[in-house]
């Protein structure tokens, strides 16, 4: 399904640019950061408060909902929006990253990947085409074909060879597409090896597909690597396609991403680190503790600039006395405001990029930085 | 302080009475069930949902809020009230269930009763005139007075002494209240012996107490055992005070309590059965396992009467799933809906009182009880 991308604004001092696409369950501003459900929920928050929040599109994981609930009862719940009551749009990952994570799991071959499942050890087969049958089941709006992802650790000609596999996946993933309401994206692979990215680059953009995603970041690599494979690669995928980075990151990396010409992103970050009390502030610029006794006889908001549901309700005392004594309403709060600000900080993007002034709000972000 | 308890409709061939108070922080109608946030947070839900669901009083608890987050934190953050954005009421029970709950971790005494924490062994020291005052830093509307629960099968003498000892007690609670915006129950004891709980109204009714909880059933007895002495107790408080069954209990627990008299429960059942996946269906005359593979593909709700949150939006297949992969949407949307059909129950109640009607309600409900 073609989504229609228009890019509506760029910045003249950087590559990056807002607009907009469309998918069957409505439209998505971009630059976009779509927070992450992987098992059709998105941890400690329910679908009208990421309604509320202005999520326009969240995440599934094609791996972990083919483990659990599996592909037959998705299909009998009539797939992840209706069972999940989520009314806007879902991106699929492909459990290409589960290759990955889950290695000690899994053995690969030219026509997939056989894991054993975390859950019960029962084999789950991944191929090009069950990939995409598992996403056509969860109903997804954009799926994601499947890709090896090695390590950024890997020798050369490891990294080479699973990007060449990615290219023959990637091409029986658009052969196996039936569904029209779907979109499907193509994953860049090469590590950080500039050569092998422009080759992959080379190797994908010219196939039909909906949108192109940089994979293969934040695995291990140094930051600075991150940015400078990230600057090499994004500027030469279509202009006229949604790009988006895979599995990133903080928020100066969302930042930094949009900067490069990054249209999405998604990553774990923002509710994980709140289930752990690690917590964003300062528009994303600093990141406290609450477990630090500090905040215990605090009465104020943890971020006093924040106007998310949490911080206009709750003092951080309260929040840390709920996070030490490991209640649910923890996770939720927690989550709430990070996910909040990172989304706040997408918005605060587009809207400089839609007046003009996206250099002006990078240098001014970044000046705020601590020390 | 007085809670102006007015009783404003009875039933004619029951006990059963329908009426209202009033606390510093707003209007109670009773028959009441109050949910309960021992921590300072009824698990799995917000305080706007409680809101929304028509609670009007919540618990918190002494023993625990005293250990989590201490006394000197809750005075530094203002209080239950203050700290969880719960602007509705607050009843604190005083810590004598932890008497009997964490049996091995206390000594007993005259002077009260010295715990070693369940967190970190320290010692936590609760006098009547210490619950009192913590009492007082949480803020509660309605405190109780400490209590010496013995388990209902103790030995007579047991039972004898620890009621006398909540008498002593009792009084000094009385003589320990500072605060005039704070109610103070007392609570009657004496086990499933008839003469021993007369020997106790009798000994504590005379009191200037706000209300009379009856305290130390649902301890071990059978549910007749528990009836029984309910049926024997609740009508000889006094008329013109709000009567509590502590701890209680089922929903049938609610309606039998509620035919003897009682204005107020509180029970953990609704949110830990919740968190278990047991629910309440059926206007809570049958219980389900919502783990039984029979619901995995159920698209339509749990209940197909409810109109919770929850069963609005969700069908039994996918919470299910939530509740097998122990996301934290599964307490939440769960408890939601065993609260609301709790609290459903209580708003149910009421009505029937006000019209007149509740003996037919009473037949009415019982008759659809499952064979």
């Amino acid at each position: 399904m073609d989504l229609n991308f228009r890019v509506e604004a760029r910045c003249d001092s950087t590559h990056a640019r807002c607009g907009r696409y469309q998918t069957a369950h409505g439209e998505v501003e971009t630059p976009v950061f779509m927070p992450v459900g992987t098992q059709a929920t998105v941890k400690g928050l329910a679908p009208d408060e990421l309604e509320d929040m202005g999520a326009s599109i969240i995440l599934g994981n094609t791996y972990h909902l083919a483990v659990r609930p599996g592909v037959e009862v998705l299909e009998a719940l009539g797939g992840m929006h209706t069972m999940a009551h989520w009314k806007r749009s879902i991106l699929t990952d492909s459990g290409g990253f589960q290759v990955m994570s889950l290695a000690k799991l899994r053995k690969i071959s030219e026509d997939g990947v056989r894991f054993r499942n975390h859950v019960d050890g029962a084999y789950v087969d991944l191929t090009p085409e069950r990939a995409i049958r598992i996403q056509d089941a969860i109903g997804s709006d954009i799926m994601m074909c499947l890709d090896h992802l090695p390590p950024t650790t890997a020798p050369r000609a490891e990294v080479e060879e699973a990007m060449e596999r990615t290219t023959r996946w990637a091409k029986r993933c658009l052969a196996a597409r039936t569904r029209p309401d779907g979109a499907l994206f193509a994953i860049i692979q090469g590590g950080i090896d500039h050569g092998l990215r422009t080759r992959h680059v080379e190797a994908l953009c010219g196939e039909p597909f909906d949108g192109f995603a940089v994979g293969g970041l934040s695995v291990g690599e140094s930051i600075p690597q991150m940015y400078e494979t990230l600057e090499h690669t994004a500027p030469q995928l279509p202009a006229d396609k949604p790009r988006y980075l895979m599995g990133v990151g903080t928020p100066i990396d969302l930042l930094e991403g949009v900067a490069r010409g990054v249209d999405m992103f998604d990553c774990v970050m923002p509710t994980r680190n709140a289930r752990k009390g690690s917590l964003f502030v300062d528009r994303g610029r600093r990141k406290l503790n609450l477990k630090n006794a500090r905040f215990a006889r605090q009465r104020g908001p943890i971020d006093p600039d924040c106007d998310c549901y949490t911080c206009r309700r709750f003092g951080a005392g309260y929040l840390r006395h709920l996070l030490k004594t490991n209640e649910f309403l923890a996770a939720r709060l927690l989550s709430r405001h990070n996910v909040h600000l990172y989304l706040r900080l997408m918005a605060d993007m587009r809207r400089a990029l839609r007046a003009g002034r996206f250099a002006a709000f990078y240098r001014d972000w970044k000046s705020g930085l601590p020390g």
